[in-house]
């Protein structure tokens, strides 16, 4: 998906939402265990119920991994179950020597047609650029959201700036803002702040929201730019906001309570 | 698999020789395209022909996730081929927040039943710590062998120290040598020399003998303890030694090269 038509779907559904699809079968409504497949089922009518609220969709490939194949195959039904014109992120977190990249590149980006793979950056540049392609997206791990970010992400180096920093300012160099974002923990308002000092245009993808604690009005305060720019993810917020027969309608509830929250930013922000 | 058992088997084969199974379609002989499933029956020749040689596979989960959840399928029937007494490793640089890293512990350790998994630190502790778990091994890149290493891990800190020295001196805390290794990348012999003195006791996998330049030499040079605390991989140097009906024998007769030397190294540095 092109950043042009990224940037219309959200001014046209006024909502810069990702639903998380973090499904667990300890999580789902028992009643759904029947099916030959739990987790697509769940999956299928989270989708049904909020594709018309949220711009994006983030499978993180550990809570399918887990399952082995048979859970690959539940991504690959879900990825094509997800409709078109709504972008789609494997949470997939990779980064290897560049043979090694190019392949997982290939397992996102063709095998399973994902638009997007989160990549972690400490093997460098060759480690990054196989992900970096014309109408596909590496989303570069820049300052994440759990507690052991501040183990390394934030050790202060020589120069003065921190790591993260560097992280952001080297690699956005090996590509561009049609083709790079960045996961930026959203329970940091004015972490966001320095982030956007570094990378003006780029998309963030913010993670946090709901179970992380982080607020969705302080990440747009330091976050917006003249692109909107953002990507809001919530996971359980929205999936387990039910848990019974009536989940998906929940879950709708809970997506829809959001993106009211958002249009209602985006109308003020850009008003002018 | 325990400390105990891998050094036993070390001393036993008189080898610390890792075979990577790199295994990929573009690259095996032509005739066993005809299987079902060729990658499988490519590892399976292998492993029969390099199994008394070495004393740990490692599976690149790049070469396998390319090919969806088919792929999934060949580590799964790669991996229950592997004889028992044999480490291995999940070359899969996985690392989440903690729930997520979790799954991906289940994914490896128990639905796939790898005795360890290379884990990418970027994230910090919460990230690490679910890969650390009795009679397993997290096996965390320290420094690595590409180019891009430059980038991020040889970054000089405010302390005085490089990033990776840092990684390796926090995370070693996080668990220890009976459950961690670590990732050295083998281009450098200073460079272990230097990761030595901050990791006297752990293991260490050492990637990049043979097509990534590293001397086997160097590296023992530099690398051995006391209790030898080396797996040194070789991947495309042993697999790829051969081209066609014969290229098991020839993988067997590249891993007995490097099992030669390494019988010579042993048997000098511990003679007495």
């Amino acid at each position: 998906m092109t950043r042009q038509l990224l940037i219309e779907k959200i001014r046209e559904k006024k909502s810069f939402l990702c639903v998380g699809l973090d499904s667990d079968l300890q999580k789902i409504p028992s009643f759904l265990l029947n099916f030959d497949d739990p987790l697509f089922e769940f999956n299928k009518r989270i989708i049904d119920a909020t594709a018309d609220l949220a711009v994006a969709y983030k499978i993180n490939t550990a809570f399918y991994e887990m399952h082995g194949a048979a859970g690959w195959k539940t991504m690959e039904k879900t990825l094509e179950y997800i409709p078109e014109n709504i972008f789609t992120i494997a949470d997939a977190k990779r980064g290897d020597i560049g043979n090694s990249s190019s392949y997982y590149a290939n397992a996102f980006y063709d095998t399973l047609n994902f638009d997007s793979i989160t990549v972690a950056p400490y093997m460098g540049e060759d480690s990054v650029k196989p992900f970096i392609r014309e109408g596909k997206w590496a989303i570069i791990l820049g300052l994440t959201s759990n507690k052991g970010s501040i183990d390394f992400q934030q050790l202060e180096l020589k120069t003065g700036s921190k790591l993260f920093e560097s992280v952001l300012s080297a690699s956005s160099t090996w590509g561009n803002e049609h083709n790079m974002m960045y996961v930026v923990g959203a329970t940091r308002g004015e972490m966001i702040a320095k982030v956007r000092q570094i990378l003006p245009e780029h998309f963030l993808l913010v993670p946090g929201i709901g179970a992380q604690g982080g607020s969705l009005q302080e990440v747009c305060k330091y976050g917006l730019n003249r692109d909107v720019g953002l990507l809001v993810n919530s996971s359980r917020g929205i999936i387990y906001a039910g848990n019974d027969k009536n989940f998906a309608s929940e879950a709708g509830k809970a997506a829809e309570q959001l993106q009211k929250q958002m249009k209602s930013i985006l109308d003020s922000a850009y008003s002018r």
